[in-house]
């Protein structure tokens, strides 16, 4: 799905609330030391159909380990709670006490039960969360809730993000009107490896649709989507303890049932991925410290797999990293990446190109002058293309430079 | 080997010309734009039974294809030539009779046969080597060897390294004195995974000994050495398509001849270790950029192997990295790497201490307060602890931070 489906269309401008039925808002409960918006809260006016994919890492936030229990029971969903500021992560049984706690109390206010409302948490690891400001700041949140607070919400859940991300297309269903809108927060921490078993994802990251749509549908457009989004994104190859991607699905739009049989799955999953997918991107674009956005596509690995684990070492190495960020052509740097990552191809069989640009031809120099070279890579986005010529596997990855300024965000995150 | 053993004596200002009968020097050839030294020439009086350990990087470079060739033969070794400035990897099979060439000539200016002498390169990858201006510095090369040439040719063998690397030791075997000396090069680009089955070593070290010692007992010693010293240090994560360790040993201390079955064996292997150890932190310690040297233990895993991966996790991330530039106690990342590497453990056993300082006991904030846990940091060099209570695997990585200047080596290291 590239977006060009012109069955497809982009609503400028929109989100979470932006398919109906849906209400978002977002405050400021005094979680960031900043005093920006903390608090994002999403609700759904019916209670919604619900699948999630959650981080694979061994040290899993206790509102992962809560909502993974809860979508577990197949139960319809009413509300999420987002929190930034704090990730209530490997603070122990207490902290899983505070994600139920929170959920109940959500509950309480919303006229719903407790296995009803969801809970996501981002921010630093380790600390308790400050539960008496939490639970203070669930009145207002609730009052705020409204059907244009989609992007108040996606503003309150940033944590180093510069700029919320937000998106919404609409999509004809047997002559219903369908939306789809998502939003997304990430910036560190971000390296996914989702697989369709066991899916995982290095963010957060929120799809809402008023399509009618069966739980199995929806989770195989979820799981679908992830080899088109958030499964090819890394910023600094850290898997976080916390990532979570939510679909709910409230089926006000009033289509047919869409199921695994259904013949507009097709489309709908194609809009789906559109959302997923440009949401990952946006998460790339804002990457902590980021000046150059690049696409690396490996093909000609002997499987999809290895193609996969050559695109992740070249997207990982910090001395490829470092180039694009110097926009040195240094295709060393890129050629030894993919020596390293451990799969097999004929080194004298590779070819890379940089956009439009030969830059090896059989694992040598294609010729090129440096001065074209560094032409190619100037640019704020660009593609890098490595063909092994060695069978038939390929994959992609979105990628970014290493700045000066990756650094000083993370020397100083803490003071 | 700790080198606390009062048998091993360190020879101050010690180098690869320590031992008897090796010589030495390092001249400027024009390799190197800066017109800082850029070849280094070793040689042995006598041919010296040789062993040798590269790269896996499936772009091995021409010189370490040649080498393995030449090694793998069994022949014994009367010089080996080194340059920096330039790699001469991915340059085809031009590259290869570019290495064939130079080790010819050398050869023939100290009357020895081509297989007796190996090459090594480093420097930037995809440009052919300047063979003109490389063979017009041979003469000059050969005629400047002395027997106090190891620190010019630990000199030359510099890139982006600040200081040269070189040390030697003296130990007594049989009522006979016998001395190991060292040099290595390496800043970036470094990230070893050494195996014993097959050795690979993301650096240039070389490691002269007078003593007289068999092939197998030889190689029974570096392959030992690797687990101490160049399998444990990763600066970048990127390992190099030149990287070689090659001992040489030339039986001029006149002991009896080591073999495997020496009971003085596991002494000489001692001594050998301390150097390669020695010259492996070295190598960490002049890291691109480095401000802290950080010592990662893993300890209570469940095999050795799982120990290795999730230091290497650790020592990997970005985020841990740029948290030890910053002196930033943030402990979450720590945890959050071993949780992402992939290995079996329990969260809620995991105890991290930062040097005697007690950071997470049962995978919780231990109470240490944060202005105790920025003092275990704040030291050039510390020690972090991670034990995962789940086994008697454990493993040492030797690592270091990343800062705003290894950023700048490496964006402008073309330019």
């Amino acid at each position: 799905m590239t977006g060009t489906d012109i069955r497809i269309i982009e609503i400028a401008g929109g989100g979470v609330t932006t398919p109906r039925g849906f209400l978002a808002s977002g405050i400021a409960a005094g979680l960031k030391q900043s005093g920006k918006p903390d608090i994002g809260l999403l609700a759904s006016e019916v209670p919604a159909v619900a699948r999630g994919a959650f981080t694979t890492n061994r040290f899993r936030a206790a509102p992962v380990v809560y909502d993974t229990e809860v979508l577990g029971k197949g139960l319809p969903v009413k509300a999420i709670l987002i929190n930034s500021g704090n990730a209530n992560a490997c603070t122990g049984p207490a902290g899983l006490s505070d994600a139920r706690l929170t959920a109940a109390n959500v509950a309480d206010r919303l006229g719903t039960e407790p296995e009803n409302v969801l809970v996501c948490s981002t921010g630093r690891i380790g600390v308790p969360l400050p539960m008496e400001t939490l639970l203070e700041a669930l009145d207002p949140a609730c009052s705020a809730l409204s059907t244009d607070g989609g992007k108040d919400a996606a503003e309150a859940i940033m944590t180093t993000d510069t700029v919320p991300k937000s998106m919404a297309v609409e999509l004809r269903l047997d002559k219903k009107t369908v939306r789809i809108g998502g939003m997304a927060k990430g910036s560190g921490m971000i390296a996914p490896k989702l697989e369709a078993a066991c899916p995982e994802a290095t963010m957060l990251a929120f799809i809402t649709t008023d399509a009618d749509i069966e739980g199995d549908a929806l989770r195989h457009c979820l799981v679908h989507s992830l080899d088109h989004s958030f499964n090819r994104i890394t910023v600094d190859g850290d898997t976080s303890t916390n990532d979570s991607f939510i679909a709910l699905a409230n089926g006000r739009a009033g289509n047919r049932t869409l199921s695994l049989k259904s013949d507009e799955l097709a489309l709908f999953r194609d809009a789906f991925c559109h959302v997923a997918s440009r949401l990952a991107r946006e998460i790339v674009l804002d990457g902590e410290g980021v000046t150059r956005f690049v696409e690396v596509k490996v093909r000609g690995a002997q499987s999809n797999g290895d193609a996969k684990t050559c695109a992740e070492a070249i997207a990982g190495s910090a001395l490829c990293k470092t180039a694009w960020f110097g926009a040195d052509p240094n295709w060393g740097r890129v050629l030894c990446a993919a020596g390293y990552c451990g799969i097999e191809f004929e080194p004298a069989n590779v070819d890379l190109t940089y956009g439009n640009v030969p830059i090896v031809r059989g694992g040598q120099d294609a010729g090129t002058s440096k001065k074209e070279q560094a032409a190619a890579m100037s640019r704020r986005e660009f593609t890098i293309l490595l063909d092994l010529n060695s069978g038939e596997g390929e994959f992609t990855v979105w990628t970014c430079d290493l700045s000066y300024r990756y650094v000083e965000i993370n020397a100083e995150y803490h003071t």
